[in-house]
């Protein structure tokens, strides 16, 4: 079986490169996925059953790829390989319920989110152990560089989330704002997944550098698709509820770019809209991002940062993995055209 | 000035052995302090403030201290045990902003807590920041080691905490239950404190054992005392509100103490009124628990607790620090005699 079949109501119509970029790595894949169930089983049998439902419905395993991709197209996917991606998956599992209990979310990639299941206490426990766990086994790596630049992206994720959350319904924050806090709390992880990928095959200083840009620059590309996702995907095909980062008062880059170039009293008309947070502004806010050309923004600046994450990939010598990584650049770019 | 006489609402009558052992390490503390505020200068300024207000009215650095303790006790107290408190404290800060998130709790030590300040999202992040820059600092130490046992310790402390809320108001609960949830969520983090205090100084495998013991019967007695606090302490000296774990289905020792000394039909009734969870009811079991002698045996048990902790010191060589170490020990029993 593929690997990609397990995954998300995505794969049903998800774009034919991720296919191929998985293919690649469907054994690899597989043993994340078996080493990633051994970690719930690690821990004490009272707390096995939660562990082990916040891994299997946390993500599309999109780090891991990411980690496991790089390794290939800088030699071989190792053993180390593996328990990064695993790190990694463990990490991002720990945000998504934490994430999960702040926006007071029901569902989660169509089943219910911890929060819903349990209450927000457990849940809240739950990701401090998912966090603790996965920290820990980041300090088994031989080479303590690799627990650093974990921890330092772990952190930056943190720093990153609490400051969208300061930042919910403030109409002052700036594009630059957004970037800042997108980076930390997306692209850190997926800059750290395509650099320790690289550092572990002990790859030029060079080629470790473009890695962790390369994974910057599509960690970037993907929040905002995904901000794009929660104003113009459909929930059926997104497993989630959209509209929530509108009603929660996040402010995403087209709604960013919406004000941006809107009139004074434009700008005074969205405002409201925006403070008051109702289902049925987000509705017609999301209709005129999609008019004015504020989305088609937002799409174009995607773009560019798949350019530029592909752009990286230049210092790397030919290889199918390379190919891989290519691949999922040019997966985030169909995805984002369907918004157009 | 001195160290202690910062710390808590406790200090005016606090006992005089933890002021002895606390100016041992008065100069050493203040380093502690004055790097715990550099640790929150090193957050983005958007979240400076908030890491800054946790760690200050986070706790009585205790762990911290015993830190420095058995450094001193076991060698020189050198730079990496500074560090090492430092990231102990910040461990456990974490821990307390999302306990007082899942208890409600408005005060800590007499101060707003930061769920009260700034809601359940900012602190769920701002748990999680301080827990993720504490491993991140963690993973600074030259020898890995140390920040693989200070992630081991920070992961039993999260699964400690889960099975005890998983545990909330489950009759069922043994006392052999009770100790497990107790060295997990609080005696690993005393237990770590004390064993790299040591493994820092090079410390023969023999001492670096007992002072690992040392500070994990010393964390069970404290827990133990502190849950005694909760039932027989009043408000004013414990500076929180008092019944709580009553309240919220926590059973602590001198309640399970009760329940294992009653007979069938006052089970039956004490039972009734664990699950009810009422203020009143909690005056009523805090009465009987001490008429019963339930409150007196969890004294007992925490006495033994710190006879067996006071008993490992006897591999180290006399001095100054050691006696500190028996002296933190010393101020537990005398806390605890309070409520007899």
């Amino acid at each position: 079986m593929k690997f990609f079949t397990k995954l998300a109501i995505q794969a049903t119509n998800a774009p034919q490169p991720i296919k191929a970029a998985f293919d690649l790595i469907n054994t690899q894949l597989y043993s994340v996925e078996e080493r990633i169930r051994q970690q719930a089983r690690a821990f004490d049998p009272a707390v096995e059953g939660y562990i082990a439902y916040a891994c299997e419905s946390s993500g599309k395993r999109l780090r891991p790829a990411l980690a496991l991709l790089a390794g290939g197209a800088t030699g071989n996917i190792n053993s180390s390989h593996l328990d990064l991606a695993v790190v990694l998956e463990l990490i991002h599992a720990a945000t998504l319920v934490h994430d999960d209990i702040m926006d007071g979310a029901e569902k989660r990639r169509g089943q219910p989110t911890a929060n819903a299941k349990w209450g927000n206490s457990i849940s809240v426990l739950l990701g401090d152990c998912l966090f603790a766990h996965a920290l820990k086994l980041s300090t088994s790596f031989p080479d303590g560089e690799v627990s650093r630049r974990i921890a330092s992206a772990a952190s930056d994720v943190c720093s990153g989330e609490i400051i969208q959350t300061q930042r919910r319904f403030d109409l002052k924050l700036s594009i630059a704002d957004y970037y800042r806090i997108i980076e930390m709390k997306t692209a850190a992880l997926f800059a750290a997944a395509a650099e320790l990928g690289a550092y572990i095959n002990e790859a030029s200083p060079e080629v470790i550098s473009a890695m962790k840009t390369f994974g910057l620059k599509l960690g970037i590309a993907y929040q905002i698709y995904d901000d794009c996702l929660d104003i113009a995907g459909s929930e059926s095909s997104a497993g989630k509820t959209l509209g929530s980062d509108f009603r929660k008062g996040k402010l995403t880059l087209p709604i960013l770019h919406l004000l941006q170039n809107a009139s004074a009293s434009e700008r005074h008309f969205f405002s409201e809209q925006i403070l008051r947070g109702e289902a049925e502004d987000a509705e017609s806010l999301t209709k005129i991002a999609r008019e004015s050309g504020a989305l088609a923004s937002a799409i174009r600046t995607t773009k560019k940062f798949l350019a530029e994450a592909r752009g990286q990939l230049g210092v790397l010598s030919a290889n199918k993995y390379r190919d891989g990584l290519r691949d999922v650049c040019e997966t985030v770019e169909q995805l984002i055209e369907r918004f157009a």
